[in-house]
C-alpha cells in the first residue's frame, strides 16, 4: 500500500515550473540509490559537445515524465472519466519515474558496442536487489513484476502502457519540452496544456479529442524539427561514432591480452558481458570519463589518441554520403592503410535511423502504440487519416547518411591522396 | 596578433541566445584543453542537490562572460566613445574567457581545505606551459602576463579590469542569468540588454548613466534574491559541508598513513598541496565524484559514510543557530561522542558568509570597484548615495548561520538526548 | 443556485495560459454587455503612449483576476483547510471578476475631473438595471447585495474581501504580470504559483506561511518597481495632465454655455454629473477617442490643441521639481501669460502619489490588508516585522514630483524668458 | 538627406526587446499624425473576440517591421556584403516603417465592402498632403515617389522590394511573432535571430544559405500553424461575417435613402466610396466601433440587431460545409425568410482563401517572390525543390469553408424547420 505524504514535497523544476510529490512510495523511490544515480548520467550523452547547454541528467528528466504523467491522471480524475482505471495511478507514477533507471552512461555507444539495452536494465533494477525493489515490495508482493511490465510494455492494460510508451507518452512529450529549454532551440515547444486537456481515457486506449488535431499536428512537428536539428546533428552524431570506436578498440584490446594501465572494476565484467546489478551502479558517467581520462595516457596510440580527441572535442569531419560513392570510400580505406591511419577506427559512416527512428509513421516499423483521434460521434480514427500534414511528416525519409573522417591526420598526406578525393573532403 | 574569423563562429546558448566568435585567437582559446575540460567541471558545484536542473557547466558559463563582454565593447564602438580604448578589446575579452579557466571541482570545499585559489590557478594556466598559453603568446610574448594581470586584477588598466571584476562585471551579469535560467527560479533576471545600454567608459571608469539607475536597482535587487534563494540555501550548504569534512577527513586519513584501497594520481599531490598544472588538469569533476564513489568502499567508517551520504543525498539536516546557544552545542557534542558519533566531521556550524559575501556594500570589506552614476551635469556618484533601495539593501544583514545535524544516526540514540536538544532537534 | 458547466470552457490567456471556466454562472456573466463593455477599456489608460504595448484591455484583466482567485480557491479545496469557507467560492468568483466593471475610459482623470468613482460604478452595475444583475439574481436574490458588498469592502467575511483587495489579492498579482507582459518589461514578473502555495486560510484570514516570506518579498519588490518604471513614469503622466486639462477646459466651456461643434450624449450628462448606468455603458473609451478627436476641430483654441496634443502625442515636457522653487514657478506662470499661454492648461505639477500610493506601507494611510506571516507555532505577525527587505521598501518615498511644462510654445519666445528659466526649462 | 540622430532612441518592445531608432527621418515620421494614428487601429481587426490578448495595434506592428529591417540591413553592413546596396538604405528602412500606414479600422470587412484597398492608402498617404510625405520630401523630392515604389512593389531594385514583401519578409516575420505573443499561442515562434544570420543579399535577391534551410522550414510551419489555429479561426471569421453584413446592409440603407440618426462625417464619403486622405484620418477605430454603437440604436430592426450583435459578442453560429449540401441551403434559405430572418445578413459561406491565402505555394496564385536557397556552389534552388517538408505543407489545402447561421434566432422556430436542418444546425 502507499499513503499520501502528509505535506506534498515539491522539486523547482525549470520546464514544468514545478514538480508535485504526493505519495510516500514517490518519495522514497527518489532517495533510493539507484535513482539518485541518474543524477550522473547527462540526459542526451554527447550532445553537450554539439549544444553546450545539454549538461542536464536523467535524474531531471526522470522527475519530468513521473510530472507529465502525474498531471494526465490527476485531469482525468477530476474530470472523473469512467474509462479511466483509478486504481492504476501509483503503477503509471511508478513506471514513469523508473522506465528510464537502467539507464548507463552514454548509453547509444556502450549499448551498440555491448548489445546491452537499458530497458532490460530498468527490469533488472526494478526486479533485483535493489533498494528500488525494496521500496516497491512495500506497495505489495507483485507490485515489481507489474512496474516492470509496464515499462517491458508486456503489461495487460493498454492504458497504462500507453501513458509511458505510445507515440504521445509522457516520455516523450517531457524529453522534447526539457531538450529544447537546455539546448535553447525553439523548435520542441509545443502546448503540453492543451495537449493534456484533449487527452481522455477511451475503452482501453488513451485516445485525443478531434478538436485538439492541430495540437497534436504541432507536437508532430516539434519532433520532427528536434530529430533534425538536434538528435540527428551530425556533430553529435559524430561525437558517438568518435565514443563507439574507442568501446571498440578497447573492447578488440581485452580480447587481445592487452596489459591496460588503467582498468578498474567493473570494466573487465563489460567487456565480457557479465555485469551485475551492482557493477551497473557503479559504471556511472563520471566512471566513464574517468576512463576516458585515464586512457587517454594508454600506450595503444588509437585508443590514447581517441580519448584524448573526445575530451578535447577534436571530432571526426564528415561528408554527406551522397558526395562520395562506394568505390571512392574503398579507395580511402586503402590510402588511410598506407598512411598508417587505422580505418576501422578513424572512417565511419553513420546512419543515423540506427537511433529509435522515431518521426511519427503509423503502423510501420514502430511498434509504439499510435494516436488515435475521437470524434463527436465517438469514432476513432489513427491521426494521419485525418490530418494531412500528419501525412505530410510521416512519408518524408529522415536523417542522412555522412562519412566521417580524420581531416587533419588526412591533411598530413595531402599531397598523396587523390584529387578527388581531396576535393571531396576538402583537403 | 589577432585575425579576425573569416566568417563568424557562433554556439547557441539557451540564455544569450547566440554567442559570436570573430576573432581567431578566442576561437582557438576555446579549442584549448584546458578550456575545454570546463565541460567537466559543474558551475554551481553541489548546487543541482537543491535544484535539480543546476547541472550546468563553467564552460557554458566562461562563454557566457565572454559574450557580455563582447556585447559591452561591442556598443562602446557602435557609439564611438571616445574614453574607451580600443586597442585593449582583445585583452578584455581573453581575459572574461579565461577567468574561471582554474576552477576546480567543488572549489569551495576543495579550496576550503587544501588553502588553494581558483584566481592564482587561472593565473598559472595562462602563464604555465599549456596550450592556453601557446595561443596567447601568439598575440604577443607579454600577452599572458596581460591576461593574467587583469584576472588578478594587477592590470594597471581599471577600466578593463573592471569589465571582468566589479560589482557590475560581465561575470555577475552572465552568472545570475545563467543560475536562473538552469535553477528555474526567476529572481535572477533583469533587463541585460537595458544595463548594457547604459553602461559608459569614462575617464577611465566603466560607469553608468543616471537614467539607468532602476535597471541597476533591479540588477542588484535579482543579486540579492539569487543569494538568498539559491546560493546560500541551507541544503546547499549541508551538500558542502558533507564535501568539506570528506575531505578533511581523506586528509587526516593521508596523514595518519591510512591505506586506502583507491588512491589515484594526482591525489597525493593534492593532500600535499603540491599540483602541478598538469594534475590540475586530471583533477576534473568526473575525477572526484568516482573518488567519492570508490572511497564509500573504503575501509575507514566515516570515510565510507561520508562518501555514500554524499552520493545518495543522504544530508545533514540544520537548525538555524538562533534557536540553539553554544552551551547546547557543546552538550551535543558530548553526547555525540558517547554515542561513538564523531563530531568533527557530522556536526557542524555553517556561515554562508564565509562564501564572498556578495551583496553590494559599497566601501566596505568588498575590494571589488563599485557602482558609479553619471549625471547630466558629469558628475559621478557611487549609487548607494543617489537611490534608497540600494542603501536599503545594503545595510541588510545577509545568511543565517545553522547547524548541521545527523539527525538519523541520532535518532538511534534518542532516549538518551537531553530532552531540550531532542525537541530543538526536532528528534 | 449556480450549476457546474457541462463541460469546461477555456479562454486562451498569455499570462496564465487558459484561463478555466467551470459555472454557469461565470460564463453568464462574461457575456453580459455590460462585462463585454470592458474590451473597449484600456487596462492601463494612457500609457500606452510610454509603453506601446499596453494597449491592453479590462476585460483581459478581469478575467486574469477571476483566474487567479479561482487557483487560490482551488488549492484551498484541494488541501481540504478547514478554515476556508467552501460556501463563498462563487461569490469570491464573482466579485473577483466584476470589481473592475465600473471602470470608464482613462478613469483616473475622468474621476478626478468629476468627482466620479470606479468601485462606485462597479456596485452600480451590480445592483442596478443590467444584464449583470440578472445573471447574479439567478443565484439568490441577495446575491447581487453580497457581490456588491465585497466589491465596496464591507462584506462581513474579512477572507472572502481579502482575496479580491488586500496588499496580496488576485487584482495586483494579476495586474502585476500582465502589465509586465503587454508593457515588455521583466520588472513585474514573480512566482505566482508559489505565492499561491504558501497562501492558506486562517482563522478567517488570508495568511501566507512563513517559508514563503522570500516569494512575497520578491512580489512586492516587483510592486515597488512596476510603480518607479510603468506606472508613475513621467511621460504616462504627462499624458494624464493633458487628458485631465482637456476635461477641464470642456467642462469649463460648458459651464460657460460655449457652443460645442460635436456634443454627443451623454457628454452633458458628464459635465452636469447625472449620468445614469446606461450613459455609463455608452461611454466607452472608443467614444472618448472620438470626441477627442472631434474636439479637435472645436473653434476654443486651448481644447483644439490640447486635444490634438493628445492625438498626435506631442505632450508638455517636464522638469523635476527639485530643480526650480515655488518663485520660479510663479515667474513662470506670469510669463506664460505675457506670451498669451494659459498656465491653467499647460502648466502643470503632478504628484504621482495622487495615485492610489501604491508600495506596501504597513498600518499607514492606506486601509487595505495587511500581509501576515503564519510560523511552525501559528503565530502571525505582520511581514515587515520579520523582513528587513519590506521595512526596508516600506520606509521609501516613491514618485517624484514634477513640473510639466509646454515646450515647443515657450521656444517662440525664449529671448523674452528669463535666462535661468532658460536654462531650467532647456530652452 | 537624413541626418543619424545624436542619440539612439528606444521603444520598449515585448517582441524585439527594443527597437532602435537611429535617423532623424524616421524619429519624425514616427511622430507625424498619421504614423500615430496606427495607434487607434487594432493589428488583428476582429481577432480580439476569439483571442482576447490579441489587442495590439498596427503602431506596434509597423514598428516591428522597421526594427526586423533594421536588423537585416545592420548583419548585411557588418559583414560588408559586396551585393547589398548600401544607398537603399534609409529607403528600406521608411518603406517598412510605412507600408501599413494606411490601414483602416476592420480593413478586410471595409475593403470588401467599399472596394477600398489599405496599399492603394498607403501610396496615397505618402505622395498626398500628409506629415509623412512632408518629412519624406526633406529626403529629397523623389524620396516620396521611391517610398511609394516600394510598397506598391513597382521599384525596380528587387532586393529593397524582397524586404518589405517576399515570402520571407520582415511584415511577415514580426507579424507571426507578435500575433503569437498578444494571442498567447505558441505556435508562431520561430529563431527570428537564426533566420536574419542566414539571410544574403545576391545578385539583387534576398536568399537563405542552405544551411539555413531547417530555420526556414521552422519559420514556414509556424505560418501553417498561425493560419489554421488563429487567422482562419471560424470564430474570428464569423465576426468578420457579421462586420460585413453591417457595412452592407448600412450602404444598402444609404442607398435606399433611410434617415440614420447617426451619420459623422465621413461615413457619407464612405458610402460613395469619395474618401479624402483627410477623411481617412478621420475614420479610425475608434470612430468606427463608436459608428456601431450609435447604430445599434437606429430604427432598422437589421441594422440595430447586427451592430449590437457585434458589440455584446453575440456572433452566428457555425457548421462546416461538408456536412451540408447547396439544396439544403437554398431550402434553409427559404425557411428563414419564411421566418422574417433575412438571409442576405443573417446567412453567410466564409472562405477563408478569399483572405490573402497565404500559407507557402511556390509559383502558384502568390505574386510573392519566392524563397531562394544558396548553396555552396552558389547555386540558386527555390527551397520546396530541396525540402520535403516544404513541399508537403504546400500542397495542403487549406481553410475549410463554414456556413454561419443565426442559432439563437432559428430555434425560435426550430418547430417549423425541417427536421434534417435542425440536425445539421444542432437545433
Amino acid at each position: 500500500m502507499t499513503t499520501p505524504l502528509q505535506e506534498e514535497k515539491v522539486f523547482k523544476d525549470p520546464v514544468h515550473k514545478y514538480i508535485y510529490v504526493q505519495d510516500q512510495t514517490i518519495w522514497d523511490l527518489i532517495n533510493t540509490k539507484e535513482f539518485q544515480r541518474l543524477r550522473r548520467i547527462r540526459q542526451l550523452g554527447t550532445c553537450f559537445l554539439t549544444f553546450h547547454g545539454a549538461e542536464h541528467s536523467r535524474f531531471s528528466h526522470s522527475l519530468g515524465v513521473y510530472e507529465v504523467t502525474r498531471k494526465i491522471i490527476s485531469q482525468f480524475e477530476r474530470n472523473k472519466y469512467e474509462d479511466w482505471p483509478r486504481e492504476e495511478r501509483l503503477l503509471c507514477l511508478c513506471a514513469s519515474l523508473l522506465h528510464d533507471v537502467g539507464h548507463g552512461p552514454f548509453s547509444h555507444s556502450i549499448e551498440k558496442t555491448f548489445g546491452t539495452h537499458h530497458e532490460e536494465w530498468s527490469c533488472r533494477i526494478v526486479l533485483g536487489d535493489t533498494e528500488v525493489n525494496q521500496v516497491l515490495r512495500r506497495v505489495s508482493p507483485t507490485f515489481p513484476q507489474q512496474v516492470a511490465g509496464v515499462i517491458a510494455k508486456t503489461y495487460n492494460q493498454e492504458i497504462v502502457v500507453s501513458l509511458v510508451s505510445s507515440q504521445l507518452d509522457a516520455d516523450r512529450m517531457d524529453y522534447l519540452l526539457r531538450d529544447a529549454y537546455f539546448t535553447g532551440v525553439n523548435y520542441g515547444t509545443f502546448d503540453l496544456e492543451r495537449i493534456l486537456r484533449v487527452m481522455r481515457p477511451y475503452q482501453g486506449h488513451i485516445v485525443v479529442k478531434e478538436s485538439g488535431m492541430h495540437a497534436v499536428e504541432d507536437y508532430l512537428m516539434s519532433r520532427y524539427q528536434m530529430y533534425w536539428q538536434v538528435y540527428f546533428h551530425p556533430v553529435t552524431r559524430s561525437a558517438e561514432v568518435l565514443l563507439h570506436n574507442i568501446f571498440q578498440r578497447a573492447k578488440h584490446l581485452h580480447e587481445e591480452g592487452f596489459a591496460f594501465r588503467f582498468l578498474l572494476h567493473p570494466l573487465p565484467n563489460l567487456f565480457r558481458q557479465k555485469m551485475t546489478v551492482h557493477d551497473h551502479f557503479l559504471m556511472d558517467e563520471a566512471f566513464m570519463q574517468m576512463v576516458l581520462m585515464q586512457w587517454s595516457f594508454e600506450e595503444d596510440p588509437v585508443l590514447s589518441d581517441l580519448c584524448t580527441r573526445f575530451l578535447q572535442r577534436r571530432l571526426l569531419k564528415y561528408v554527406t554520403l551522397e558526395k562520395i560513392d562506394a568505390r571512392q570510400i574503398e579507395r580511402l580505406r586503402d590510402q588511410m592503410r598506407s598512411f598508417g591511419i587505422d580505418p576501422d577506427y578513424y572512417l565511419d559512416i553513420d546512419f543515423p535511423s540506427d537511433l529509435s527512428y522515431d518521426v511519427y509513421r503509423p503502423g510501420e516499423q514502430d511498434e509504439k502504440l499510435p494516436i488515435l483521434l475521437l470524434d463527436s460521434r465517438d469514432t476513432l480514427t489513427e491521426i494521419s487519416r485525418k490530418s494531412e500534414i500528419v501525412r505530410s511528416i510521416s512519408g518524408i525519409h529522415m536523417g542522412k547518411y555522412h562519412l566521417y573522417y580524420p581531416r587533419e591526420l588526412l591533411l598530413n598526406h595531402a599531397d598523396k591522396l587523390d584529387k578527388n578525393l581531396r576535393k571531396l573532403l576538402d583537403l
